[in-house]
């Protein structure tokens, strides 16, 4: 079989088709273009194989395509993998799944694509469950005897001896397989999310506080919960409604039910003069009481969930039939966008809660493939809808797949673990995924905090009290504590906003995992500095013959290019920290670290670890109470940090429409020097006549802490 | 597509074959041949449906085989699931699995056959993976609008309306489908195990107390264990071997380790003289250092696992150099059976503990066959083993599949949740299958006692203390209970071993959940007489909208026809325990109950609750060191409990070959009537001139509880 005929796809991307793939796939769904420009700006590069290393083998109906794989290669990605890091060693089974709790590869967003630290990375653009074998598989002929250990006497005994291939199944009526060259981890990412058509901007509001209220709340509990905000100085821009603000939910109607919401649209309205945006849950799952459902009904699948259709949205009608019910009754009513609730089920673990994989949908299309690419689904028709009135969304998605980065949409989970949260939020950064570590209840006021300083730093700051009920000040004696971290990220929007913009041009992820910024021997070496030795773990009935703790620094991550957040988690106080090389500042202790080395920091309740990089420039604006309409101006500060000269960027633009894709936005670079005696000078150049917020500019120099 | 193509395969027993089902299959692997005379002495029964409603239908490339669904129908088996006793409106996704935390249907032994409440059975015979939809799924035309209802509003709300078929992916090469009649459940798994060649008899020691040594003991380390064992007055009959007896584990040699087991004939036979038989742990990956290695690399699969070779057993000569190297080192000098471990890995869970299912074997087996496989194979050669030697062998094995009710092995895992441990030894009842809820450490001595007492009421009473070196005396403060339920273990053995010789004869599972002895009526007449009103369950972020609690009846089962066992937990100190219709007395405390109702149980650490049938007759012997080897006769004791007159079974032959083929056993019946004057009469009838291993007689009338 010839695996060779690979062909140049885009600057430094190569396909390889295999088979016939069937038309539908996530690149195809999404009708994204590669960013060619940005491309061709990234370092040239080199496939990074040979072609020949590379074998197409038949296994039943199945093909595996195998790729080299170095001795201590790494490899990062496969969707939003909450258990672990490193997917070395690990099947990943990349099959939707809303509940995933063991370390499968299942996930809500099962992305066949990963990243090796080598700097490459593999996609299989598929609507089919794909397989891969990260190093986890080994062939008689590459099984090398001299590498096999004895349980019985060897302590560093592991499982595998190192595998020498990546082994990827390939579904039966073959795929699109894209190569990603590098040189870096981070290039290949850029490049990844850039020929899925860059990465998405969201509203500027979207960047704001979110509180979700609980279910079967009616008009008037929205609006004094909303209210209770301003009144508890807690900034907030959007309130999401639950379950219970449609007339029937499970299975849904998207119809308002009027004896909870009379008037939507005044009710939408006096929210919005307050400073509040309306997100709306739903679900897709179709109820006979909804007026679509006549309609809806040939164009659905063969199998019904909790009694609704499941409707076909590869067919045009059926979508428009969705979109047009949700512009009229949503929309143009003022709505913001949605929570896409329940598209991700799973055959083994949700049972009733999905139809299964052999139903039969009338394009042609199975229940596999349709619960792999419904997410994508949902996302596509409510983006495509608020774009077509010139309005950008953000919203919560719990499926996503491939190509999806240009999308306004943000992953989340009902587990909540708050280590896997934070884990999330670094594995998506490998994958073209956005994902909030949202807060529900809280065991204590300790584990309350934690979460709160955590989501704060994140795509989507979010309290989802839909079961609990929970506010930001239900714990007072850390209210204060909330209430800082909540406006800091509000304070921290422009810089933010920038990073996002540089997603959305560059492919850059505004959240980044350590291998993003610290190539594996600069990782090495960090590491090899830590005078603590590596501890044997031995539990003689769990793990009878011990077991080698590694540590993946999964729980620690970049925003943007210049600050380093490193949660804790209820029950720490303390924590290491991976510090890539250069100065680093306590962003709110102005404790002085060189990097390059792990560091150990103490944190009370009152603070979350930040590090700032030295002779950054950090642009940011006041804490209000939500982040202020388009063609409001407020005041900016710039904030230099360290002794260094050093620059940072701020993006700008109306932070509601696309007109920025007309260039109406702006790009400015803020640049401090220091002269001959000492003292520094700041810079604001590039052109503000295209759009500015900012009125008034306040520099802060040589800062060790943020005041 | 032609479903009705039903033939009759045995008494009550149609088949339908399906495409061209591939040669090797549990049924065909196993080369069992259905029990035709006591199938002929079953219940006539006619076909359960009309061939007419049961829908074949193509799906992409497998086959969906539908069958309607009674409204209120339980649906039991599906092999050794963990986590649910009713499988009902779940998704059974049969694919062997060595971690089954989640309830998917994936678990050690996933069988494919399933038991209706309403008295019939189906069972598909395939090496490949099969997907039960067991009521959860629900096709549009099956789907009725009144029946669905608003989780807004609707406290009952379930996620399925009732769904009126179980669907049934076929694989793609099809299969074998089996009908199996009941009238009742049992009668129904009479059928399947009877069909499967009937029931497996274990040697008479084999239902002694087992005891597993931990890993890297040598031959002096384990003598000196099993003296302790005759020093603290415990019985024990086997010990068993963990790694380390070999050369090398992980890979595996098979062999013996020189430094730590010089001699290994003279240790084994050391063993004996002190009444102790030996089991050796294994697992089927063969370490290079292995003497097979060369000779079984070509008949291997494609991929390794720790670097050890996955040898393809369907091979007969693969098979002989596996028996052959068996034989000489292990049997022949007098070992009595092995543990199979490993064989039982999942692509999904286990990782590199596993081939992958892509793996291609020389006999064109892949890698997902030969996993659903390999634990049947390695039970079916060493079983053959045996045989050919004219002895009787017991082991253990973690994986298993259909067919194999004749095979002398007991499931067990590395789960460790007691009431999952009770639940699987109820389930294994329903799909011919084997289990022990092995001790291993324990939290505290309330832990320890519970389950020791559970263990003792299962096929195999066993402390595996292999990773944690606990002893029966580890908790001293209850050690006289153990020691008490161990010895009654002993003591019931005549009553056990009949148990099992109706189990090979009849089919009758010795270990058995409710539905065998309820009907679904008498359940439900039950619990209407339970006063205590169903709890609503309300946890309002886990479960917002509310869940109705369904009691199972998973956690006590009957041992035999006459004893009902409900085992406590630890923290318990009293349950409900469903009693079937009739008088029941407590074993060991002597109340009486009035059955056709739900009691409640108290139970201090001393006794775990072990109801006996009113006119049961128990066959009964002293509590020895170990079971006394064929030949040595035992005094007998018949309990007769209740007032009225009664009767019960003893079998008997001697207890180690396979003699009883022939006719060298003995089947009494034990008769208790009551004369005018009040006085009880015992007799014993039957041929006892083929076999007896008692000795004297000792009646003992109308007891209400153990003396």
């Amino acid at each position: 079989m010839n695996t060779n005929n690979w062909q140049l796809s885009a600057p430094g991307v190569w396909r390889l088709t295999i088979r016939e793939p069937k038309a539908i796939t996530p690149l195809s769904w999404m009708e994204v273009s590669p960013k060619e420009e940005a491309l061709q700006q990234m370092p040239q590069v080199k496939p990074p194989f040979d072609w020949d290393s590379i074998q197409l083998e038949e296994a039943g109906e199945s093909l595996i395509l195998s790729f080299p794989l170095d001795r201590t290669e790494k490899l990062y990605g496969t969707g939003l993998q909450l258990l672990r890091m490193n997917q070395r060693g690990r099947n990943r089974y990349l099959r939707v799944n809303s509940d995933p709790k063991q370390d499968t590869g299942e996930t809500h967003a099962p992305v066949p694509f990963y990243v090796s630290d080598l700097g490459y990375g593999v996609w299989v653009d598929t609507s089919r469950i794909v397989t891969i074998y990260c190093g986890s598989t080994l062939k008689q002929e590459d099984t090398h005897s001299e590498a096999i250990r004895d349980r019985n006497t060897d302590r560093g005994w592991i499982a595998t001896p190192v595998a020498s291939r990546v082994e990827i199944r390939i579904p039966a009526e073959g795929a699109h397989v894209y190569l990603f060259g590098g040189p870096t981890l981070a290039d290949v990412v850029s490049r990844y999310n850039l020929f899925g058509g860059g990465g998405v901007l969201p509203p500027k509001w979207g960047l704001g506080f979110w509180h979700r209220v609980p279910t079967m709340y009616n008009e008037q509990q929205v609006l004094e919960e909303a209210e209770q905000f301003r009144l508890h100085d807690v900034p907030c821009d959007v309130i999401g409604l639950e379950p219970g603000w449609h007339s029937h939910s499970y299975p849904v109607t998207y119809e308002w039910e009027k004896s909870r919401f009379p008037k939507p649209g005044q009710f939408v309205e006096k929210l919005a003069q307050k400073g509040f945006r309306v997100n709306l849950w739903e679900h897709p799952f179709v109820s006979p009481n909804s007026e679509m459902y006549a309609d809806l009904q040939p164009l659905s699948g063969s199998h019904t969930v909790w009694g609704g259709l499941a409707p076909d949205y590869s067919l045009t009608e059926a979508a428009s039939l969705y979109k047009k019910q949700h512009e009229e009754q949503h929309v143009d009513i003022g709505v913001s966008g949605y929570k896409l609730d329940e598209c991700d089920g799973s055959e083994l673990t949700n049972n009733s809660w999905m139809f299964p994989g052999h139903a039969k949908f009338p394009s042609g299309l199975d229940g596999e493939q349709m619960r792999q690419m419904y997410g994508l689904m949902f996302q596509k028709m409510t983006a495509d809808l608020f774009r077509s009135k010139n309005r950008r969304t953000y919203g919560l998605v719990r499926a996503s797949n491939a190509a999806a980065s240009t999308m306004p949409y943000v992953l989340y989970s009902d587990l909540y673990d708050h280590k896997q949260f934070i884990r999330a939020l670094c594995n998506s950064s490998f994958s073209g995924l956005l994902w909030t570590p949202e807060v529900r209840r809280a065991r204590n006021a300790e584990d309350w905090v934690r979460r709160m300083q955590t989501v704060c730093f994140s795509p989507l700051a979010m309290l989802n009290a839909w079961g609990d009920g929970t506010k930001p000040w239900s714990f007072p004696e850390v209210e204060e504590v909330v209430r800082h971290y909540i406006k800091l990220r509000m304070r921290l929007l422009p810089y933010l906003y920038t990073a996002f913009a540089k997603y959305r041009e560059q492919g850059i992820p505004p959240f980044q995992a350590m291998p993003f910024v610290m190539s594996p021997s600069e990782i090495a070496a960090a590491e090899a500095k830590l005078v603590e030795a590596e501890q044997q773990m031995l539990n003689t009935t769990d793990a009878a013959y011990g077991k080698k703790k590694v540590r993946e620094w999964d729980d620690q991550f970049m925003v943007g290019d210049a600050l380093l957040i490193a949660p804790l988690v209820e029950g720490e106080t303390e924590r290491e920290v991976l510090l890539p090389v250069g100065i680093w500042y306590g962003l709110e202790t102005g404790e002085r670290y060189t990097g390059g080395c792990i560091v150990r920091v103490q944190a009370g309740l009152e603070r979350i670890p930040v590090f700032v990089k030295s002779g950054a420039v950090i642009p940011m604006m006041p804490s209000l109470p939500h982040v202020p309409a388009s063609g409001t101006q407020v005041p900016l500060e710039l904030v230099h940090f360290g002794t260094e000269p050093g620059e940072g960027l701020l993006y700008d633009d109306d932070g509601e429409t696309f007109n920025y894709e007309d260039g109406t936005c702006s790009w400015r670079k803020l640049t401090v020097t220091q002269h001959a005696d000492g003292q520094y000078a700041g810079e604001l150049t590039g052109n503000s006549e295209e759009w500015t917020s900012y009125r008034g500019v306040t520099w802060r120099f040589s800062q060790t802490r943020l005041a």
